[in-house]
């Protein structure tokens, strides 16, 4: 998309992903690390839904905020760390099925605030049905005690 | 905030809530349930963190989402379910502290849609910090296949 | 996109739109009605500016509003009326040009409750920029007083 | 809400609502200006409606976007110019009275970002009636050419 401003953009990323346990709760393994992209994958686990069976709108919020965080990061300096500053999300279907999958993209990058969109699908039975949509704003932080990425 | 179209409504809520294994696995517990208000705490676990140690942003969210949901719900007859359709949430302050509160209220509640609103607390060393808030639209499902609450 | 519910779709949104007098106030007319997607088109006027001299981000938010709203309405049946349930947009970029373009697109249509995005550009010495993402909520609303389309 | 860091912040933000033509367009006027807190009032006129007589969602929406980012200016410091980094706007009721007011309301001041809320409510017949409510990331700017309040 954007050439990366820190050339060990990817490295970054996935050590970053891997401090982030609230990912390992979940199940989610960082996929793909591309300048400006980033997919999540996860599964299936009854401890994830709400009370319809479905996953929780929660969990598909996460994943794809992370998402979005790490696409933003990837076209960050090397000095700078993500904070998300908000997100929104739209539910498209019921989140029902084996698998899934968090794609987030920079839609537009800039020096402290990165806007990004992500969206998450399922794979139920062969097919691969879109059920969130998320338009989120993240920021860069620099020189915050206790803040780096 | 308005009567309850469906008397028994405190008690569908805190049976929904229980059916939400999410809410478990994010040691969330129901604390109040009034007409058109809803309080969930949770404390800090370490693997509900992001990669500073803060609680993820999606912990929030899935949280603040579910107090909406509730919120609309308690509102909502007998004969419905309830679905987010969109939830909106910006973080204001690092979600750090020993233990956590949301409350989601209902701003407008209507027999399709209600429009909610979430404030997320952090108590920490005696002080209260708010660290997020959420505006939402959940859904009233009738008659939908596997959807009831 | 989808097959539109209703064949006579595109005259129905050409209809709809010229009474909305506010897309007349801002100058803003109906380019292309496809299924599921609708552009409008609208050029910089000093009476729509904000205090630097950009256009007011809302009325990027009003145009791409109405394209939000007519794609979802040229897939939805004929009884239906569309109203906006809510919308959020990231501006991307200092609103500045000579003319604008606001493209709605359906992401996923519903009896009830449609989901759609839209993308504001500028054109601004002969270069095309993007200036704002929106996503949108919309609902077809039937057998309401005074609401039809 | 908070001491306000630029003593003379009432006639700041006075003079930059002036500067903003898009309010004269929309015949709103600045009423009450107080730290953390702006209110804009606009009346009814044809030419804001959209398709079935309601004031268009993005009229709600321009006013209640200037009165978030005026509210953020007033806590800000002499040197800072607002921006609207993005915002959210859910629709309650058809916004349909004689006249309208936006209070926008500082939620959480800082030095780069600030989020605000805002509510709408349309006057008719004698009584108040919420029609909007908003949630907005508001950003400081400084040292930008052509960019000041």
């Amino acid at each position: 998309m954007t050439t990366p401003r820190d050339p060990d953009f990817e490295r970054r990323v996935r050590d970053s992903f891997v401090r982030q346990r609230f990912m390992a709760t979940l199940g989610a393994t960082l996929d793909i690390v591309r300048p400006g992209e980033v997919h999540i994958a996860f599964a299936h686990r009854d401890e994830l839904t709400q009370q319809h069976g479905y996953l929780h709108a929660g969990v598909l919020a996460s994943v794809a905020d992370s998402a979005c965080g790490y696409a933003a990061l990837s076209l960050m300096d090397a000095e700078a760390a993500v904070l998300s500053v908000e997100f929104k999300i739209n539910m498209l279907a019921p989140a029902v099925g084996e698998r899934f999958r968090a794609v987030g993209r920079v839609v537009r990058p800039g020096r402290t605030i990165t806007v990004c969109s992500a969206e998450v699908s399922a794979y139920r039975e062969g097919a691969t049905v879109p059920v969130a949509v998320m338009q989120a704003t993240m920021m860069a932080v620099r020189d915050r005690k206790g803040v780096s990425d």
